[in-house]
Order: structure tokens, then sequence, then C-alpha cells
């Protein structure tokens, strides 16, 4: 069947301590079917002939629609008990990047990162240029009201007088969960795309940028090798440039996709302490989902196939 | 003599379309003497058994208070007049980094990166956030004047109502300049460090962010390879992760370390029309500094060798 065009779908909503037992089966449910439907709505692009970069931005969408996921409308509060987002899209056909990291009421932060690639000389963008930037080329603001769940502002109640910020959506600041979404595709046209898209840290400080928006670190696409959205303790994401790591793996070394993946997610990074995982497909439309924390939530689907749904390890 | 220990230093103060006929021999020499000054002042450390990252710091900062480059006091003015810069920091012991971007009022970006990789759980902090750790960590703040320069004032009053940006220095919206500074450095103890410091662009819009902060794109080092530290269209070097592009090919393909800088540089940057260059040291004292440009302002100094200051092409 190798030899028949196919086309494949991964996507994640964040890793971390996640159990079993700290989920109530309501909850399990609630992300179940959230993950399920963003994993239809890019796989549907993809079916109908449309570009990897299409269907990873119509899956984040559906996730910053969410507001289970920490992206978007989901999004956690910052020590000033607002919401700062970023996010990023790389084509792996020309390299083509677009990324925006302090974006403020921007309704979906992914469509802002894909207008910077199509329609700016610039790749990165940040703060109240890229809010400019998202005026001028029309993006849909929403008020703050939009952005509030009472789920993140207990938990940001809980750390706001703290110095403590959490990493994610847990309800416990040493609980971590690491809150981003993201997307990876190949399409019947043998391209490769990824997107990832995140809320933040709760009660987080100084401005901090994490490794989502950055091209090599959570984010990364190449025609030659692989399409990588990670997610996790951003900063040991940064300095192992995770995701172009794998990249550079697959092609100078010759690892096939899950051995790089496995490489870098349960070696490299956990002798380091750096938790989290991503999701990846290669230009075989080889899926691979690794993490090393106690759960991801993810979901795949590759022509021909079921799709998958799941949270904990297997 | 490779057994013997030995440490080197290679800096660079901005790439571009930097000819004799554009230089006057005044101008010329002043360039020359300042590359020697911050030379000189990073070698020392060295030679004096300090860490590669104390003199990679130390040969940033000499490049930052010179107000021929674009980095620190030389830094151009943006779209609105006043200026914002980018640093970054890594220790290729621990992989160890700190970043900041679009900082107002620092004396010295690099001080400040300095301080997150020593003082912070974060690698990279933004804006305002920024500021605000660097009040928190003592670092100075210099009023607006500290940084006019007549050139750089003359240079953006050409540009300010158009919406044209200049990538640096130059007098012509057209002719590229690559302004940032950077320094690599190998020590006694055979550890690696890399700095790299900008002022931007002239005229930059939307709080663009390039490639000198972030990591594995204008700025990496690793004990294993080696360090770099990058200038040039910090767009192409950011969709390449140009840095860690190195690195890879190094440890995963076996090649040199110029080897690795060249194929990377003459070849992929220059394919697609990413104009730049770029300072490299390995393990081995083994230094590079590659450019595809016109010009590149450049010095290194590997101890028991002759110190080389240059700016054309050989």
């Amino acid at each position: 069947m190798k030899n028949e065009p196919c086309f494949a779908l991964a996507l994640h909503g964040g890793a971390g301590t996640i159990t079993r037992a700290s989920l109530t089966p309501e909850m399990d449910n609630a992300y179940r079917q959230a993950l399920q439907q963003a994993l239809s709505v890019g796989y549907q692009v993809l079916q109908q002939g449309g570009t990897s970069l299409a269907a990873v931005e119509a899956t984040v969408v559906s996730l910053e629609d969410c507001p289970l996921f920490n992206a978007g409308r989901g999004s956690v509060f910052n020590k000033r008990g607002t919401h700062e987002m970023d996010a990023a899209i790389m084509d792996g056909k020309n390299l083509g990047a677009g990324a925006v990291t302090g974006v403020r009421n921007v309704r979906n932060p992914i469509l802002l990162a894909s207008q910077v690639l199509h329609h700016s000389d610039h790749v990165f963008l940040c703060q109240q240029g890229a809010e400019e930037f998202a005026r001028n080329h029309g993006l849909s603001f929403e008020p703050d009201d939009y952005f509030f769940t009472q789920q993140r502002y207990d938990q940001w109640q809980a750390l706001r007088d703290s110095d403590t910020y959490m990493l994610d959506h847990s309800s416990e600041a040493m609980d971590k969960k690491f809150g981003t979404v993201g997307a990876v595709a190949l399409d019947l046209q043998g391209n490769l795309a990824a997107a990832t898209s995140t809320g933040g840290m709760t009660n987080k400080n100084y401005n901090r940028i994490g490794d989502t928006p950055i091209i090599g670190a959570g984010t990364y696409a190449n025609n030659r090798t692989c399409a990588i959205s990670c997610t996790g303790h951003g900063e040991y994401f940064m300095r192992n440039v995770v995701a172009y790591d794998i990249s550079c793996l697959m092609e100078y070394k010759g690892l096939s996709l899950s051995e790089a993946s496995a490489l870098v997610v349960h070696h490299k990074l956990k002798e380091q302490g750096g938790e989290g995982g991503l999701v990846a497909v290669d230009f075989n439309a080889e899926v691979a989902m690794p993490f090393n924390s106690e759960g991801m939530y993810r979901a795949s689907w590759v022509s021909g196939q079921e799709p998958v749904v799941a949270i904990y390890e297997e």
C-alpha cells in the first residue's frame, strides 16, 4: 500500500502528568471528543485534496476554539491577569514560516501566524507589533471575556500573589502539564506542514517566550524529512532545538522518524529532565507521537487506516 | 601543536555590501581598530584562564559600546524613532542559554541575556518583561541620548515616512548591510560559548524578531561540536536554523567545521538568496568565518598564532 498516494494528520493538545486518576470520566470523554473533532476537521481538508498547510491550520483553529486546551480561547492567565498567546506555522515545501509571540485578544493566533507566513517579509512578530499586523490584515479580535474560563481563573487566583508559575492548566503548581496545541500533516501532493499554538504558563512573568513560536524548537517542517509540533517544558525544547534535531537525525544520520523522535524525547530530553512530547509525520506518512510525561492528549489519522485518539500511556 | 591546551576567539561586526570603495580610509581604519580592540578584550580573558562565556560576553560588550556597530550604543532607529535591541548567549558546556528581544535603554543587552542565562528559569524574555527583569537584576540603563548617533538618525529620517526598512546601517535602502555583532570562543578548559547582539533594522516595524536571539538560528554553542554567531538576513537564518544546522552536520554527518559552515553559507543560504555570514570555532580551536556577502567585519585570534582582522573578501 506504500505506493498509493496517501495523506496523514497528527495532533496534540498538550502533555504532562495526565493520569486516568486525574481525569473524571466526563472530562476524559470531553477531551476525546474535542481531539476527534479537531482530527476530523483536518482530515477532511486533506481528503478533499487540500494542502497540509490548510489542514494543520484548520486543526489548530479547532483546538484554539475549544476551551479545554491552553491556546486561543482556553488560554491561561499571566501574571497581570491577561492572556498572551504564541503561535507558529511552517510550510515544508519551501521552508516558509510565520510566528507570533505575546499577542492579546487575537481570536486565532495560528491564523495570524499564517498571515505572517503568507503576507510578511518577516518570520517572527512580537506583541503590539504583531497585533498591529493582525489589525492591518483583518484578523478577528475578541474581548477579554471570550478568553475567560472559570477553571483558568481559579488557577490564576491560587498563584497570583506568589512568584510561582504553572506550566499548564493543572490545579496544583507542582503537577506539571504543558498546555500547547499543535498539528502536523502530509498532503496528497507530498507536502509537509506543522503548526503550534499556546496560551503560555499560568501566572507567567517577564513576557517569557517558550518553544512554541521558535522555528526549529517547537515547530518545524521540511519536505525532505518531517513535520513536527512539540509540547513540553519549553526551555529544554529551545536549548535542544528539538524539532530541527529530529529532522537532522533523519537527514544527516539516516534514522527513521520513530528512531529519531524516540532518541530525542526518551533519551536526550529525559536525561536533562526535559518533560514533554511531540507529534510528527514524515514524507512517507509514518506518524510518531512520543512523550516522556505521564500523558499527552493526542490523535492521528493516516489515510486508509483507523483514526487514533489517546490520552494516557498505552 | 594540536595537543597543547589552546584557546581561540572569533568575532564579527556585521556583514553585507561592504566594499573597499564604500569605506573611506578613515572609516576602514576606525572599524579595524574597533575590531582589534574587541578582539584583545576577549583574548585577554581567555589568556588569563577565564571562561569562554566570560570572553564572548566581554567581547560583545566592547562591540556594543562602540557606536560604529548596530548593537547597544550604535543601534539603529526603528519605525517609532526608538531603539529596540536583541541579544543571546549560550554556554556549550551545559546548553545553558539566555536571550532577550525588543529591549530599550538597556546599556548592554548581552549582559542582560547573560543574567537570564544565570538567574532565570526561562531562556527567552521579551520587551517590558525583559526590561523589568533587567531592573530587578541591577542592569545599567541609559537615556535615549546615549543611543543617538547622527548617522543612524539621518538613515532613519530618510526612511521614516516610507514602509521601507533597512537591514542595516547603509545610507541606501537597497545597499544591504546586516548590523549585528557577535563572538564565539573556546577556553583553556575546552568549553565553547557564543554571544550575539543587534539593534535590528532601521525603520523596522511590527516588532519584528530576527535570528539573533533565537537559540539554534543566530546563536548556538555545544561542547560536542562548535560555537556559532550569525549575521545576515535573519529570516533566512531562522527558517534554515543555521547555527544548529552546522552543529548537526558536524555531529551527525562527520563534517569538519569549515566544511559544515561553508556548505550552509555558500550553498544552502546562497541558493535561497539568504545573504550573510557567521563566525564559528570548534572544540579543536578550528576557526571559520564564511560569508556570502561582499564583506563582513570580522576578527579572530587562536592562541599561538597571529590575530586576524578583516573586512572585505580576501
